[in-house]
């Protein structure tokens, strides 16, 4: 027992040896044909040149943070330690990014090759380059997390030592979560980017079909589901994984013993790393179900391994707990035993999966809500956008009335440690959830590549149908996501009052009552700025494809080649020139609330964001999702309105639907997935600076 | 000084022998033709219609509520005048929109027929009718409020009789809340249904010009800006003014002596109602400044008017306070004297003009944010879409940032008390602001009438000029609403704390965290209501024009007449259909969580709900607004982009800023202003139920 946390390293190595294993596999894989490789060329260049641009614009902020947090902290006595908990976790989120990114840029051209043997083949090199991301993000998390906590546990002695060492941990997370929030900024500014000067000038102006080589953005619009899709939401759960974590870590601090003695709070403190690593296990345990015969279903290949893993956690946590935990336990008056800890562990698992089951009602084809968008295209594009933007604002009840409910029943038994601990439920398969997160951008990739290389259309159709299962998948990871950022949030939220040394939040204040409505509005405002960044960088890059259309002779005739590159680096520079302010704005925001305005006011700040972020990050996922479900259900036969009439693709309800379809894209993968991590941002942020408050 | 509480009553009487001697002058000006008279006499019926419907469906909600409440209160001893309370709150606030919009259908004719001799005359004309709205709302509102308080103090003798009283009081309040929910609703959608349909087939597919006598829906749309914009504005109104004075009265029940004694607390509890019986005379003087001469700018005259009454205000309140106010009195450690009270005033007015600035400023034509919407429209709906969501989601920091420095200076000065008289502040004058607002739909309906009865062009001209000048003023006037609702919420939020027993709202409290989550998400699922039935009644409407187009023979080449009457119906049965489900929410909800869940619970709920519904309502509110004037700036001689390109009327650019005005409809008339009601409507039956609750 003694040692027992050197597990949680242990853990993380392994998933990164699985990962190593899995990226060689890939890499041997064969590529095809010249055409391809030149092709997958372009897009892993053009990915791999972004990711460097960030990072290297990062890593100025990196430094110049660090040097605060050492000023800062120096007088705790954990200046350089907390600065350096920042820099690994920054290089941590970093790393995993890259990896996983650079790997399903080769994953991608390998799929259409293996696409042309069958499917369970090209399955198996998809789901293998997602599961890299996967495994580099929880391996990355651990290790890193596993060594400072074993380095700063023996470092800080003394009677509050252990409380050091965890003020000092923040810094880690902090460090995962301002990568994040920069990674899914700008690579959502990026892909919309690019997505909407594809579609607008290349598809509706130009009328050329879906990634057709031609088209001088297709390389970038392949490139945004890179880094979009791959990189941003690595970074994401990497930092909602850490963050979890550590909230429950800071929470544990508090428990006590029958009437309130002191007692060793470790086995509690350790307890969501261990979880975390028996995830880890579980997720590989997953991944070896993730297989399909040729003419088999795929989603239930998928699901199969999803589902399998959080079962396989279920009765891990049970064990775990059982093990470590000593008796019962005391929050104030709430006793917590072994038991009460897997309930809430169930709790969360049950939230996660209500809420990615309701995300999916929303956003499928051929359910009512979708249907009731493309009903009303009929009517044109006026009533499509109110339809969505109606149906999105509705979708956000259910999700919430659940995530209460879970914070309810979580902490019923376990306090706000329990409700730690139901997010951490939720996240602790994130291996093999982020597989499959990370699999469908690939598959996705993979047809692009098959269009553009003139591959036979069996070729597209079994990409196709890959990137099609991935989805209902996904959307289930996404209810995780989202349930997972609030639940952590309020974890955070709670571990910060304590290390601010606050009595409470007390709502009527006036200080209080300011703070939620600033924390409120910061939603909006974040939200106006991603949105109004792809507005800007579409209009650039939608001039420059008219410009190419008419400067490059030969080029609609498919005589010349399109300058991709020139679009990957509008992008580009957009993205990263508009990722600042916002990114900025969260990690500033706090700071200046908390030192301005004190502890308390920056707690009613927390909760306005927390509240109002994950509401609208719901509303704007689903209402883009359903939009581009809506435009999809158009294509085939057709789609067979209530009054029997039939609309094919090209119709003017079509067209309607279209408008609304491009609506939704700034909303689902600009500002939706960015207001989880500006949430938990802020958060982590103020859990970093509670204990400078609580010396005021 | 022992009767001053009669000068409450009194003021009120004055306000209503005020607005029947305008409404008596109004009536006996001339209607002019027998042509002009009649189309009057159709959108007069089709309004009163409307509203004797939505009155007898509301009756029986009514009779129903105060039957509850009776048997909720009887065992406090106050069971039969709370529920008369609520009855006489909930006919004061009928009588108020029913006499308003008389007046109102009386005078945009007769504003026709005065605009054929000149601008003065019409102007005159016009704010008379919509000065009946507005002395009818300040007139019935102190009237009932003040002979309800000198019967209730009366009525409940003894130690806590002034408690009780109070107690009973609120039930007023929350019978003007619950009419005023209904009507904003109800309003809202019947006036949208109409004129989306009246745009999308009258004006697009028939191509017929704005209130073309030959659309069927321009009859049903121009009784929608009686409905919504005159009845619907005048319910929201008293609801906030009343609301208003009664939290600071319950706050003021709180107020001790140096040291903690026990005081007198009748002057403060008084002096709300004082400081609205000084708005109401402020305001009829400030109508006297209402003058314009032929040639002059009506907007002046307005604005002195409404500006005027504010400074006398401004000094009545500070002479009013110096005359009641006992020395220093206390609120906790808080030491408050007569001169902070008077701060506290001129702080709510200096936010209220401020976010009224600012709403004007992203909703103007020719201003940056207008603007940038009609740069965007270049590149398609799409792009419009996004730029006017974007712009409406930034608009919300600066107000949102005003309010909450608004709430820290006025509490700083007069705690949560001082919250509720800047509140005051802005509402004190409400008379001659709902003058204003109401004096818009009368315009634009002289400016219908006009077109209708085929009026020489500068009578048109005349109205067009006089509808546009209101703009301005309305827009500080909704700023105003805005703002107000805000700061009433949080003032009956705090008094509700005070009343339902409980020492505090902690804010890390699982329950309270649950309950800012679902308060949170109410205003997206209620907005989402609102708009779905707008966008369901608005299609039946599309329908039913294209069904009189094609079944009606020469309708189109003006041979003969539509039916109005069907249309008028149409949006009538949508309305009462639609409005009872979202407004039951308002009242249901707290009822069940207060009781389900407790009081701290409660307070959650009424916090999320207050932050979020705000915020979306500056949102919806001022997206709506920009989207308008951007597809008014394409009017007259076109729009002149940046890059020198010019855009007309009926060019891409502005068929997609039509697109844009049509979803900002339901987002800036229908969603957007009940939610203001909706927070407010949430805190006072939370108030009401509070001793209830304290109980349990």
């Amino acid at each position: 027992m003694e040692n027992i946390h050197l597990l949680v390293p242990a853990a993380g190595v392994l998933a990164l040896i699985y990962a190593f294993a899995k990226a060689t596999w890939v890499k041997k894989q064969p590529v095809g044909t010249k055409e391809m490789a030149d092709i997958a060329a372009l897009i892993q260049e053009g990915a791999m040149a972004f990711i460097r641009t960030e990072y290297r614009v990062l890593s100025g902020f990196v430094a110049i943070v660090a040097v605060l947090l050492f000023l800062a902290n120096k007088g705790n006595g954990n200046g350089e330690m907390i600065a350096m908990a920042f820099v690994v976790g920054a290089i941590a989120s970093g790393l995993a990014g890259y990896a996983g990114m650079k790997v399903a840029t080769d994953a991608n051209v390998r799929t259409t090759n293996a696409a042309k043997d069958g499917l369970p083949n090209a399955l198996n090199v998809a789901f293998s380059g997602g599961a890299v991301m996967g495994m580099s993000v929880v391996g990355l998390a651990l290790l890193g997390l596993g060594l400072l906590f074993a380095f700063f546990t023996n470092h800080f002695s003394g009677a509050d030592g252990l409380t050091l060492a965890l003020n000092t941990l923040t810094g880690f997370s902090m460090g995962a979560s301002s990568i994040a929030l920069f990674a899914r900024v700008g690579g959502g500014i990026f892909t919309k980017a690019a997505d909407m000067g594809a579609d607008l000038v290349g598809k509706v102006e130009a009328g050329l079909p879906e990634d057709d080589p031609r088209n001088p953005a297709v390389i970038a619009d392949n490139v945004g589901d890179n880094v979009g899709d791959v990189a941003g939401m690595g970074a994401d759960l990497f930092e909602s994984y850490v963050g979890a974590i550590i909230g429950a870590m800071v929470l544990a601090l508090s428990f006590k013993g029958a009437g309130g003695a002191d007692i060793d709070v470790m086995p509690m403190v350790l307890l969501p790393m261990l979880i975390a690593a028996a995830g880890i296990v579980a997720s590989i345990i997953g991944t070896f179900a993730v297989k399909v015969k040729e003419g088999g279903n795929p989603q239930h290949a998928l699901d199969m391994g999803a589902f399998g893993s959080a079962g396989v956690m279920v009765i891990a946590t049970f064990a775990i707990a059982n093990k470590i935990w000593p008796g019962e336990v005391f929050i104030g008056e709430l006793g917590v035993d072994a038991i009460d800890v897997g309930i809430a562990t169930v709790i969360g698992l049950g939230v996660g999966v209500l809420v990615g089951i309701i995300t999916a009602y929303y956003c499928s084809m051929d359910k009512k809500p979708v249907n009731s968008i493309v009903e009303q295209s009929k009517t044109g594009e006026a009533t499509n956008i109110v339809a969505g933007i109606g149906l999105g604002m509705e979708s956000t009840a259910a999700p919430i009335i659940l995530i209460a409910a879970g914070v309810i029943g979580a902490s019923h038994f376990a306090g706000l440690y329990g409700v730690a601990i139901a997010a951490l439920g939720m996240l602790s398969t994130t291996g093999i959830q982020l597989a499959v997160d990370a699999y469908g951008p690939i598959a996705d990739n993979a047809g692009g590549i098959a269009e553009m290389s003139h591959q036979p259309a069996e070729v597209r159709e079994r990409t196709d149908l890959l990137d099609a299962v991935g989805n209902t998948t996904a959307a289930i990871g996404k209810g995780f996501a989202i349930a997972s950022a609030a639940m952590t949030a309020l974890a955070l939220f709670a571990a910060f009052r304590v290390q601010s040394g606050i009595d409470g939040i007390e709502l009527t204040k006036p200080l209080v009552m300011s703070g939620l409505f600033i924390g409120g509005m910061l939603p909006f405002l974040f939200s106006s700025m991603a949105m109004k960044a792809v507005g800007g960088a579409a209009m650039e890059m939608i001039e420059e494809v008219r410009r190419q259309f008419r400067d490059i002779p030969g080029l609609l005739e498919g005589k010349a080649d399109p300058d991709a590159a020139r679009c990957v680096q509008i992008s580009t520079d957009a993205a990263i020139k508009k990722m600042i302010v916002p990114g900025m704005m969260a990690v500033v925001t706090p700071v200046v609330v908390g030192f301005g305005f004190g502890p308390e006011a920056l707690g009613g700040v927390l909760a306005g964001v927390t509240i109002s972020g994950v509401t609208m990050a719901i509303f704007m996922s689903n209402a883009g999702g359903a939009w581009d479900n809506a435009k999809k259900s158009f294509e085939g036969g057709g789609y067979t309105m209530e009054d029997g009439s039939v609309h094919e693709k090209g119709s003017p309800a079509h067209d309607a639907s279209v408008v609304g379809d491009t609506v939704g894209d700034p909303f689902k993968d600009t500002a939706g997935p960015a207001l989880n991590i500006l949430v938990k941002l802020m958060c982590v942020v103020s859990l970093v600076i509670a204990p400078m408050l609580a010396n005021l």
